[in-house]
Formats: C-alpha cells, sequence, structure tokens
C-alpha cells in the first residue's frame, strides 16, 4: 500500500481516435493539477504514450489559462494521440523501461491517460510494470470513445456529442431526402466497429418523427435478402427509404457486409480492420435488385467525431468532471483505476450522473454493447429502452465561445519541457 | 400596366435543390400573404410548379401558426421541390395551359416562387405566358440557392447557412485530421458545379487559423501536376496536407476532374451533370503518386445544404425578408421581378442588407462566379476580399427550438385546398 501523500509532477496523454470533449477532460486533468499543491508540475505528452517514449513532453504552465479554458470546447485531442500499442512486459521490457526512465527524469508521480479500451490496456500495463519494479506513480485511466463501448461505465464521455450530431443530421436528413415527388433511398454510415451505441442514435431521430425507417447495429447478425425486402416494402409503401447503418454490421457467418464485393480491407496497429464505404456497397447493391431509383450513401466519416459545435454540453462537463476527479482520486492515493459513470435519477427522476472507479484491468480490451433487448426483434430499430438512455446524454447546447460566428477553438503553444537545475 | 389593387388568392412554391432556410422564405411569404387583406387565400403547390400543375394544392390557412413559424428554422422545403423544367411556350404550351387553368380555377392572382436559377427561369416564362395572355397575375421570384450563383443580387439565401457549416466542419476536422503523429491528406468536397463561393467558405477555417491548406474553385482550371506537386511539398514539410474542393473543379479542357477514370456520368432534367465521389478519385490519384500515406476523402454531402442546426441567424432573417419583400411588393403591383439584396455599409462599417428588385428575365439562367481577383494567383486559396464579404453573411446562431435538445422541426399538415362554393 503506498503512502496517502504524493508529491511530484504529472503526466497527461490523450489516446484513440478523437472525440468531440477528450480535450474537456484534459483540461480537467490540467487545471485540476496546476492547482493542487501536491503536483509540483504539469506535463502534457505529445501523442500520448509515444510522446513519453520519445520524450517530447510539453509544460503545460506555460500555456495561457484563457487558451486552456477554450479546451472544454475543442474538438480532438490537442496533445495529439496516437494508436500504439504496448507489448506484454513479460515479452519485451523495452518500453516500460524507457517509461520509466522518463517517469524518473521528469519526477513523474502521477500518470492520466485519456482513451478508450485499448488505451485503458496501455494504462493497466504500464500501471503494473510501475507497480512491480516498485515505483510509486499513481495512474488513472479517464474514458473517452464515441463507440461508447467501454465496460462497467455507464457511459463514455464523446459518445453524447457523437449522438446528438448523429440524431441531429438524421433529422436534417430525413428533411433533405424526402423532398422530391419521387425521391431517393438514404443510406447513412454511421462509425462503430463492434457496438452498435451510436448507429443506434439515429433512432433518437426517428423518434422524434423525423428519422430513419431502419437502423442496423453489429449487435445482429445482418440478413441482407430481408434487408432488400424491407427496403422494397418501404419504398413501394412510402416512395422513399431512409437506412441507418453502423460500419460494422456483418452477416450471421460474421463476414463484414463492407467487405460484400471489396477488393482489400487495411488493418491497424491493434489489428483492427479499417472499415468505410459501407454506405456506398449496400447502394450498389441495392441497384442491383431495385434498379434505377435514385440512391445516395452518407458516410458521415470524420465529422461524426469532431463536430465541437453540435456536442451535448451534460457530455462536456461529465468529461471535464471525469478529468478533474481523477486527478482528486489520484491525489488522495487511488491508483490502477479507470474513472467512469454510474446513472443515478434523482426525486424529480431527472437524471445524474455519478463519479465512479473501475479497475484499469477489468476495463482494458472489454466491450460493452448494445443490449439485444434495446434493439427490435427483427434487429432493424431500437427500443424506448435505447430512447430513454440516450435522451438525457444528449441534453444542452454547448457554450462555445465564437468569433466571426466562428468557433473559437484552443490554440495552445505547446512549449517544450526544460527540467529544473536540482536546488 | 395593370391596375394597382389585385385582389385573389396567391400561391407560392419551392423549386430546386433544398437549402437550410428555402422554409424561412416561405413562411415569410405565407405569414405576410394572410394577414393581407388583398389576398383572398393563401395556397402552397406541393412540389412546385409540379403541384400547379397536377392539381395538388394545400391550404396554409389550415396549418397551426405555431407550425408555421417553425419553418423558420426547418430546413429543406417543406412544401416539397421540384427539378421539372418548362418547355418555351413557343414549342409548346401544354404545361401554360394547364397553369392559367388552375390559376383561374382558384382566382390565383399572385404568385411567388423560391428557387435558383432554373425556378427564376419557370417564373419568367409563367410570368410572360400570363402577361402575353392578358391574365392578370403578379409573379415573383425569390432567390434561394446554397451555390450563390444568381446574378444581379448581392447573395442568395440559403448560402451563408451552407457556408457556415463549410467553415464550422473545415475547422473540426482540421484538428481531427492532424491529431496522429504520422497525419493523413485530408481532402473536403464541396458542392458547386459552376461556381465555388461555397468551396471558398473553406477559406473562412483557414483565416480562422484552423482550415485547408488548399482550396481549389471551379472559376480556374485545374492542373493536376500542380496540385499533386503542392500536396506532396506541403506533406513532406508538415507532416499533413488539408484540401477543399468544389465538386465542379475541372482541366484547362472543361473535362470534370470527378470523371477522371469514372466509368459514367449521370444527368439530371436541366441537363447537369450529377457529380460526386471527386474526394475519393482524387485520393486514388494521390495515391498513385505518394503512396502508402493515410488519405481520407470527405465528401460533406446532403450535410451541407440542409444543417439548419449550424445555420446563419443573419440568413434566415434575410430569407423570411425576402419573402416578406416578394408579397409586399406584389400587393403593391410589382410583378415580373425576383427580390434581391444589395450590400450596405453604415456608418459603423457594419454590414447591412437592402432588399432590391431585378428583372426575372436578367437572372434567369445567368451565373454569377466568384471573380477572378478574389482568388489567389495560384489558384488554390482566396483572398482577403472573398473573406470580407462571407464573413458578414454568416453572423449569428440560428434561434432554433429545441426538444429533447434535439431540433423542433414544423410538422405541417398540408391539407388539400378546397374551392368554397361561389357566393
Amino acid at each position: 500500500m503506498e503512502s496517502k501523500e504524493l508529491v511530484g509532477a504529472c503526466i497527461v496523454g490523450q489516446s484513440g481516435g478523437p472525440t468531440a470533449v477528450i480535450n474537456a477532460s484534459a483540461y480537467g486533468v490540467i487545471r485540476t493539477a496546476l492547482e493542487s499543491k501536491n503536483i509540483t508540475r504539469v506535463y502534457g505528452a505529445a501523442h500520448g504514450i509515444k510522446g513519453i517514449l520519445d520524450e517530447v513532453i510539453y509544460d503545460m504552465a506555460e500555456e495561457a489559462p484563457y487558451e486552456l479554458s477554450l479546451l472544454m470546447h475543442t474538438p480532438s485531442a490537442a496533445l495529439g494521440s496516437c494508436r500504439y500499442k504496448l507489448k506484454n512486459a513479460d515479452d519485451d521490457e523495452t518500453d516500460y523501461q524507457r517509461i520509466l526512465e522518463i517517469f524518473k527524469k521528469y519526477d513523474i508521480r502521477y500518470f492520466f491517460y485519456i482513451g478508450g479500451n485499448d488505451s485503458m490496456d496501455t494504462c493497466s500495463k504500464v500501471s503494473s510494470y510501475l507497480q512491480k519494479v516498485g515505483y510509486p506513480c499513481r495512474v488513472i485511466g479517464i474514458p473517452k470513445t464515441i463507440d461508447n463501448d467501454l465496460a462497467l461505465t455507464d457511459h463514455c464521455p464523446g459518445f453524447a456529442s457523437a449522438a446528438k450530431y448523429v440524431a441531429t443530421s438524421c433529422m436534417e436528413l430525413y428533411h433533405d431526402a424526402s423532398v422530391y415527388d419521387r425521391n431517393m433511398i438514404c443510406i447513412v454510415e454511421i462509425m462503430g466497429r463492434h457496438a452498435g451505441w451510436l448507429a443506434g442514435a439515429a433512432a433518437a431521430a426517428a423518434y422524434m418523427g423525423q428519422g430513419p425507417d431502419l437502423v442496423y447495429l453489429p449487435e445482429t447478425d445482418f440478413d441482407m435478402d430481408q434487408f432488400i425486402e424491407d427496403v422494397k416494402r418501404l419504398y413501394e409503401m412510402n416512395g422513399e427509404c431512409f437506412i441507418a447503418v453502423s460500419e460494422g454490421i456483418h452477416d450471421k457467418d460474421g463476414t463484414l457486409i463492407s467487405e460484400y464485393g471489396a477488393d482489400s480491407v487495411s488493418v491497424d496497429a491493434f489489428g483492427h480492420k479499417q472499415l468505410g464505404g459501407l454506405a456506398a456497397t449496400l447502394v450498389n447493391i441495392l441497384k442491383g435488385h431495385l434498379g434505377n431509383i435514385k440512391m445516395r450513401g452518407i458516410e458521415l466519416s470524420l465529422l461524426q467525431r469532431c463536430a465541437a459545435h453540435c456536442a451535448s454540453e451534460t457530455d462536456v462537463q461529465e468529461a471535464f468532471k471525469a478529468g478533474k476527479a481523477a486527478v482528486e482520486f489520484a491525489i488522495n492515493g487511488v491508483t490502477d483505476k479507470m474513472v467512469g459513470f454510474t446513472r443515478e435519477y434523482d426525486e424529480d427522476n431527472e437524471y445524474t450522473c455519478d463519479i465512479s472507479l473501475f479497475d484499469l484491468m477489468e476495463v482494458a480490451n472489454a466491450e460493452k454493447k448494445v443490449p439485444r433487448e434495446w434493439i427490435n426483434e427483427k434487429g432493424n430499430g431500437l427500443t424506448q429502452e435505447y430512447i430513454d438512455y440516450v435522451l438525457p446524454l444528449i441534453k444542452g447546447a454547448p457554450k462555445l465561445v465564437y468569433e466571426n460566428s466562428l468557433p473559437r477553438f484552443a490554440h495552445l503553444r505547446k512549449i517544450p519541457a526544460k527540467l529544473k537545475k536540482k536546488d
């Protein structure tokens, strides 16, 4: 058991795919750490764990407080992100030795890492190694992912803002795609490899009466024949059909629908397949069966994860709170945990969100999917349970600062950290 | 010369591609007409001129005033739109005879048509025919187009909201696309066949310090070799490159770049080529020259023209004013005109916008392009003149009504018009 009082520097890193609020979490860490008497210096790692390995480290105290405050509503990862997978320390200690060396050099006693499943894996591995070698350092993971697929926590910062963008855009597209007398079949492709939380948000547009007819998630097997039949029936009935699909939908054999007819699929450093082009693939297949109907495939692409102008203020504030809580817990002796959220309802049945702590090991590499019972029987829509889950999360207009009626995002100076001479 | 006092019904139609504010113009017409003592009934034509030909006509007085008021911020065309080209009356009078028949049947004495160049053509033809046959009816066109390519008017309702979405999205994508240590080449494809006004808005993001390195408009010839060289140079220098392109860019022979390697290009009723896939085409070409660099093509697709949540309130209010002014002018005897805007600057050098009248014939089928001197010499960026032109237009957050933190768009009842028995 570590002593409660631990004085030293802290470092914060961001990792994995960006979101609209990962910087709000970073700001929660940085501001709280800058104000803490136990934390001597506040460092930012350039591009997550890679910045530690490469010793590209910024001194956050060199940033103007106003610019730091703009991080609250600046999308993407201001410190830079990475998709770097640490080997198991048992197989290769090189990276861990280097991390230890840098931590010692900068007297880093607090490590905060903001990311998804893979980042919690990194966090967990670093924490275990430092414990093994007996280097006192408190390690806390802070969740973020538009995929919302982290285990144990009720939801992840970043998800709700992306969900709000998806629902809003689907409502707008609903109006656009049905404007002519001879309308179109419109297919919107939404991110989410294995979990359909984000694609599910399209159902919130349908709940508002202005959204897709069909929503497909990767939690169920996609049946192409049934799909073609459903689209045909709806088009014949309504003269239009609006479909939302998660990029990760697959058939009963597990083959990704986006691979139907694709020449090749590239793979990233974690072995994840790089998806995309699903909407176009489905349009091609439908054209083969339904003939000369106007169709349009729309990929929300990077837009859905960086749309800070359409963020959920609830999400922004929770992301900040998660970062702030991480520092406060760490100062109070907590380590090897991920901060997360537990959902509560107050006496007026209003949503509230409590900060909880979860074991890093339990979160790392696990995936939480949309419960099967939140998806309708046919697997082409969501139930009221999903709507009740998502609506409180997307609440509130983002309090962006505007200049020329365009967002005024943070400009960081990114001054390299200089080590003080020993006193 | 018509007598000034003309009493009868009015009909309003919407035509061409939707925008975020074409409904604000419709609301300007409808509300003003409902309040006018000279206008006996207010009709809405389903799908523009097609609704008149097919006699699908709604009674706007049957709509709840609150729902009508929501049209201010509801995207797309609530009455439905069309892309129907009237033949010249000299060649074939069929459609015109039918329009006259319907106008007589419903005692329509005011015709308001909201649309782009092609719609002003329709308007002008109907107006000429009605004058020729001596049927007193005042015809006013109300501009709308995200392309901003109508002649004479300083700008067109719909453009500024799309421009704001383009600039905002480019700022957000700038942050997302540069987040990794090994970054990507990102190409954003923006609508605009022959005029680059909308793609130019990407330069407003660059003006904010967070936008594309290169912006290409159809006003200049696109030189593929120069493009590849510029991208290569920038990528080598910065480790990333962010490019915005108008869908209509073409080489010096006039061949569309989107057709490079394309199998076929479909053509709509006006003979316009249906573009798209340009970003993907450019990505493929760059991959051939620059090798294994991560690249992403992003098509803003329909999203850019229906993003009411990111509209310019200036645009919304001007669109409403244009509709309102159309009715007021018509009641005062004006016909055969398009309402448009003249830009003024007040004593504090603040932008103001005056309503002007332009001859329909002069506007119909003409196209206004971005002045060559507003594009830099190399043809890969915009000058300060463009920025000064666009920034006042995008001003103001849209005053949307929200429900569940999602837009509450109008739901119209669309009650078919019933003719009253003659008194």
